[in-house]
């Protein structure tokens, strides 16, 4: 009986402990030079570990394989045993190149508004360039030939299983989590001359994405999150996902019924009003521009402008 | 002395086969399930290989490496270890997954004017999902909601090494080769609502490209090949690269100031006359229709349409 009663407190405390393990409070980044980055994750208190031993970085596999809760899991034994990330080391975008990016165009009234153009009846879909996401503090080149560089602040949805034809209804259970995104756009290349807007979305860099990838389970409303964008400290776009045409489960649903979602795919959701081309008279970004993003709970971006430079 | 000629004969001998060896014609393919293809080579007497053994599939690491010419050297040595491949084997996609697929629209005269668009000042630049991307012999799935599925016969280029602001007369040394591709296009989702055109370019199996990558030093002319497509037997589509407005050198160039190109990544450079749009009154594909490609030097693709069916 003796044993009978240690056994079955044994089970209670080791259940207790995996509820405990799996309600913990993880934020997920990505840290190193641009292209070798590693996997860390940071605790509510701050501390931030290398989580490089865990085997897996944020990618395709790691998502269709349930790795958020694989890695809580992993963490419950080793994370004792992981390297502390120093807090001067760069941060990458908060999950590896994905197989594409989609980006929804004139998705907050007031931002259709200020670019003259009417609001959508239904989403507007473009694929930015997946070469050209880059860390949170990153800074932005300027293509030599850009007249027009512009800024704008959106919540990213990362993809967590491979989503085709949803109704709105299934897509929350496709979505992994959120990040923040600034969907840096060159309105010339975008919007004057012929072709498609993916060509004023997709140079080097303007696809910073981060600092922190935020588990779905940890943000219970997405749609309530606050988001600001600053340009030399002067606040230019200040709006809530809340102010979305089309919500964040509408867009899953709506996208999947024309491409396959992939894990680890990122839809950036449309941006507020503030954008640069919607001043009057426009304004648009010059080397040596500071900007800064916020999203609640998402975290903070900020970068600097400058001139491209060419690798070789 | 004798020592010494000898040597001399030898290294003369290695030279040579070395030589001999770079000068091979090889197709390159990737056979097997969707998802979990081997790479293969395919030599002028039809010889097929399976190439696993050399290590490396055929994607962005293989291209960034010089992969052509270390396959070819690997194979003077170790071509007699690898196995056939079978007649009967499901052939993929000719490269693995890149991380964009770049489309140029209207990049035929007589395309845009059946199209009653105007011929474009310059090119016209969209992004494919790669998730679309498939075995040229896979079936076409055609999506639920389809009233418009089309057809686009054209070559493909693919990348040999990362290109940022590239001039014309540069663009040449960053193409590893060439491939047939089948764009396939539903014209109601690219062309009418709102939105960009990738929503009707990137439903799963709407990108069969191959059967073969043909490397482009042995495609010495890539602006004068045969293209030709027909649907049940009749010819649609049948013109030459020749055609084109805008040159594949000129192409890669163009791309290269918007964004950067990866190893390995796939442009698909327009399609001639002929598409089921083009024709009048218009003429869509069916369930049950077949669809054969020819790209001179490329090979053939033939697919049939069929009802898309959910995975789960």
């Amino acid at each position: 009986m003796k044993t009978q009663i240690a056994i079955y407190c044994l089970l209670l405390l080791m259940s207790q402990s995996i509820w405990a393990q799996s309600q913990t409070s993880i934020k997920l980044f990505r840290f190193g030079p641009s292209g070798y980055e590693k996997p860390g994750v940071e605790y509510p208190d701050g501390r931030r570990l290398d989580v490089s031993e865990f085997g897996s970085d944020y990618n395709e596999s790691f998502f269709e394989t349930d790795g958020i809760n694989r890695l809580k899991n992993w963490l419950a034994t080793y994370a004792a045993q992981c390297l502390p990330v120093d807090k001067s080391v760069r941060i990458g975008p908060c999950v590896a190149r994905p197989s594409k990016i989609v980006g929804i165009g004139l998705n907050y009234r007031d931002h259709a508004q200020e670019a003259s153009m009417a609001i959508p009846k239904e989403p507007v879909i473009f694929l930015k360039a997946t070469s050209s996401l880059s860390g949170p503090f990153d800074p932005i080149p300027m293509p030599p030939s850009s007249q027009k560089l512009d800024w704008e602040v959106e919540i990213a949805i990362v993809i967590g299983k491979k989503a085709a034809l949803l109704s709105e209804q299934e897509a929350v259970n496709y979505i992994a989590g959120y990040a923040l995104v600034n969907d840096v756009s060159e309105r010339s290349y975008q919007l004057e001359g012929t072709g498609q807007w993916t060509k004023g979305k997709s140079f080097d860099g303007f696809g910073p994405l981060g600092p922190y990838f935020i588990p779905a389970s940890q943000l219970p409303d997405p749609q309530h999150i606050a988001l600001q964008l600053s340009v030399n400290e002067k606040v230019m776009q200040s709006s809530n996902t809340a102010n979305m045409i089309f919500g964040i489960n509408y867009l899953v649903s709506y996208i999947s019924q024309y491409m396959t979602l992939l894990p680890g795919d990122v839809i950036i959701t449309g941006t507020p009003a503030g954008v640069g081309l919607g001043h009057k008279p426009a304004v648009f970004l010059q080397v040596g521009d500071e900007v800064v993003l916020k999203g609640e709970g998402l975290g903070t971006q900020r970068q600097k402008v400058v001139p491209f430079k060419k690798d070789r």
